[in-house]
């Protein structure tokens, strides 16, 4: 089977380029504009965002999420305080350590379910005050949607919030898909950021349509006065920045973030939907955004990976990751679904065989 | 009450010099020597420390117990590489991520049962391989004995060593009371590391009778290449370092080391046996070495701490740590005894009191 | 004056992107395919880096310079080791401490002329082994061409590699605008690289016609081997890495990189020859490459920065930087040069007026 | 010839403890204390410091003066924030990188006179603001006295913190050896430091008699803010703190540090003295505290360095450095001296001898 005839359900970032983007990045692309962000693309970009999260934030872009997040982090923690996020956060697992390489520092993983802490779970983590021994309580960081696709509620943000900051703590929000979650609740940006105490934000645009860009957004300048160098030691700042500011542009353009990211979200429900019930799989949270985490019968995996490229999230749990993205098709759907009832036919047969022979 | 009636039960360093360091400090200031340990006494240690872990040890004496931890692992881990530890370790919570910023790495909290991690659990920690995007597991670091006063058995030491080996890792202990679990295994030093597949020790003197002064044990010069350098650029290369030399001379002569800490395991132990059986006072782990962990009724506390310093281990948990050290004397112990036991008597019948009151 | 009508000599990077770039862009956002590089793009364009060079190449696509050097530094220095680069080098003077930052370790300038150093310099700043007190002499980091503008000889290279080689030490090259350099001489881009002891080398993409995207050859996989981790940890890793990869494969196409190079060269040229010889202008060094180096009268800087964007090199010297691109038309030549007579003319106007005036 | 018989002038720190603080340390040796500087001993210590240094000062004990340095500077300076020393400064060139390191960051060498460094050099080597590109000029740190051995004038310090302070710069010394400074210029140790607008000062003991103990000296506290994590993460918090600080109350004793410091002096000055004019010695630069810096005629160093322990200070030119301490006796000088001398009748004789075999 070639390559190209593959299901991708691996992830957002198996996609491309939104088709809107792709025509900004070509209408930037004309004459000389100053390096490094001092052009008027950027500048337009910056506004439109301000529009979105509040006319007080300051905004950055970066290439990607994990720059976006060292950077956003570097801003608002010294090497000896904390960041406390969830023990299945992607700073915790799943950026090789870049956060404690550049903060100098310490992420302290806190217990969560299905993705989410709560400010009872941190607190339980937080110990005692142990003076300069242990690294200070500074930052609490949640990712929104969480990593397992389920999204906080604007009140769980808030709570989060007002906990941080009664403790002269900072609520930092990895928000990698966070268009995925304003697109579940039906709210805007800012309704679960900047409007309800996220202090600073990594707002990603690669995931959801983007060719590759990042921002951070800061509620407030207080919170910004070093980034602009952290970004730069950081190896964040690009120089041809128009190329990444108009991407977001466009993103913010007719609330493009909300259709790539509705249209993926309901990509996820459709898949729910047409796998139905199969006694061999059982999903192992809502979906809430465009991720599916069902845990599979083993035989399962093999035929089903043949066939379309997914991740298993837990090998030893037998739980994989299925993701939708702005540009999976119904026709994409309906194809793997059909696939998964095609295995689980084959399985049932076998199983029927394997009795009839066993009896 | 003078301050200088109070009680010491706080640490092991809250004590003194032992006098036969004191004597070798003295004995040892005689005249010139070449500085950064290019010098006789320091050439004369570090042979004793040879011939008591090996001949293929390599060993470099540092400052503190941080210092020895933060260059020991720095010597056997990179940025990208992991150090899984007990979630109840020093390095993990009372170094103020001194070993993320040398190492500008990360540290892996694993679950432990007082104290100690297994291969199981280590095992359930590692998780599946994700390439570059989590940092490459390569230390297991355990302490023994272990915050909690447990001391790994032998077996236990090389199961984990084995463990680690057989996935190309490396298996760093902190030592920092290491003496105090050979005297109560009645074991040599070596036998309970080096011997055993420990790869690189951090071999602690300040809490077992030295002024000040820690040592770090690499069982094979491979291990030790960069240690110097490292030693250097983590600040904790001495200038006059045959001071810091002599002091491990002296804690090797005559097993001063062994004499030491089982002098200390013994008045734990008879601080036990003093307190006996108080409805009110519940041992949480057994007594191996020279801490206990009583598990307090709160009214209890404070009366206590008016005239004896020592720590709460876990406020919420009502848990404090008494400890006794080389310098500990009978006479300390038994007074200690006595005011709990004073405490108790009053509590008895206080809560008679109230009982009569409440009837 | 519309800021469309301001001439840009700047910088290379206010250019925008290659149309034959942009196109591939355009060809390669089809469909779905693995992140991070685990596409078929990325391997192609990875065979096509190795056939330029060399077949034991190891290539690694990064977003930025920055990053490219920090990568490459971080696989072949740890960080008590130092690097030893021109006192005008980008990463000495231009990364915001990002080398120092990422590394945990030392750069130490050599003094250059206009850009370049010797084996001499480096001898010269080397100075006397002082065992672990100073940090070891590891890596030799040239740029080609130099900021200046100037262009190392294929057996200055060589005779730089030679001497780190002869001390243990590597050669890394921050080649930003290698094509240029490659394009001054006339010879492969391999020719002034790996073919001649060049260990580590940062190839540019930005500054001669890509969107964004920068690589890092080494010569050897052994020198490659912690680069991966060190890549995702410097936050240099692409998740959508085909739309960079298919970048490089176009810059390799049919020697776009030669073509690009050589125009905007020519460029730099044409503009020397158009200005002439001016009493006030006097180029500090040879125009070999895209850059000139006027040193102007002081006069004529507000009135030439009023109608075009460029740098003042080094302010207090008077020193301009001016700078071609991909993109630079003849045009865009012809009316900078005309801009420059002008200004020269009523400078000499201004000056027979005063002479008049004040005779 | 036994090691014992050789002569040391290799550097102050070859000396041992002087008895005053010996037996200081004797005295602290009773009891049990808390840990970690909160007892009596160091509370004590502090406030003779601050009698020393001014009541707004906050002080910190260290181990050695590497951790003073990096400490301090930790306390002033981010990771993107440059820090201007001398090019032969201890922090650039003996500390094998532990400030950047420690700091992630940025040290910049300044051209120096024999040690020192004017507003002017600073001035050259700050250049122009190249605003996020370039690490952010924030310290000025010098050498009090400079590695040469030379002392800065109290207005050359003054004229240093008033051009730091005019650029929001902040002024650090690392006085290692102080004490010979003030003693050389017969002022007290805050008439060079703390009264005349240094901000931050490493305060040294070791080199003056102490077993090991250095200080740092904010200023002010709001310099200090964040010290006491930075050295607990910097691994430079003792545990047995009392030790320390008993030795630096010893060193503040009927002005200890002044004896020591003057006598160490007056040794140099007494071999210099003693040396007199021979031909094949040339004194580099003045003698003004405790060490020489003669360029030899190369015949000069096998013989010397037979009997006597120095260090070649500068190889390929001829110098060495002599260096004197508190312990050094007036026996011991000319002794030296008398060596010195007689290595040059040999080297007359010698070259009589070959003139007359040549003619």
């Amino acid at each position: 089977m070639a390559s190209s005839d593959l299901l991708y359900f691996a992830s957002d970032n198996t996609s491309g380029i939104h088709p809107e983007v792709l025509a900004a990045i070509g209408r930037a692309n004309a004459g000389f504009v100053k390096p490094y962000g001092e052009d008027a693309y950027t500048e337009s970009a910056i506004a439109a965002m301000r529009a979105e999260f509040g006319e007080r934030a300051e905004v950055l872009f970066t290439f990607n999420g994990t720059g976006a997040n060292v950077v956003g982090l570097g801003a608002i923690a010294r090497s000896f305080e904390a960041v406390y996020c969830a023990d299945c956060s992607h700073i915790w697992s799943d950026e090789c350590a870049a956060p404690e390489k550049f903060l100098g520092g310490k992420l302290i993983p806190v217990p969560s379910a299905y993705g989410k802490i709560s400010p009872e779970a941190v607190a339980g983590s937080l110990g005692e005050d142990r003076g300069v021994h242990h690294a200070a309580p500074k930052v609490i960081s949640i990712t929104q949607p969480t990593e397992w696709g389920t999204v906080y509620r604007p009140e769980e943000v808030q709570a989060l919030a007002d906990f941080a900051h009664e403790r002269d703590m900072v609520l930092h929000v990895d928000g990698a898909r966070l268009s995925n979650a304003a697109a579940a609740l039906n709210t805007s940006l800012s309704a679960i950021s900047t409007d309800i105490g996220v202090d600073v934000l990594s707002f990603g645009g690669t995931k959801n349509g983007l060719m590759g860009g990042e921002a951070i957004v800061f509620s407030d300048s207080a919170f910004a006065q070093h980034a602009g160098y952290l970004r730069k030691q950081a190896t964040q700042l690009a120089s041809k920045m128009r190329f990444i500011a108009v991407q977001f542009e466009a993103l913010l353009t007719d609330e493009l973030w909300r259709r790539n990211a509705a249209h993926a979200n309901a990509m996820a429900a459709r898949l729910a939907v047409s796998i139905g019930e199969i006694d061999e799989i059982e999903f192992t949270c809502p979906v809430e955004i465009n991720a599916l985490f069902p845990r599979l019968e083993k035989s399962f995996i093999a035929p089903l990976q043949e066939r379309c490229v997914f991740y298993l999230w837990d090998e030893k749990a037998s739980i994989a990751r299925w993701m939708t993205s702005f540009s999976t098709t119904p026709a994409d759907v309906d194809a793997f679904a059909e696939l998964i009832h095609e295995v689980a036919r084959k399985n049932v047969a076998a199983s029927s065989v394997s009795a009839l022979t066993n009896s």
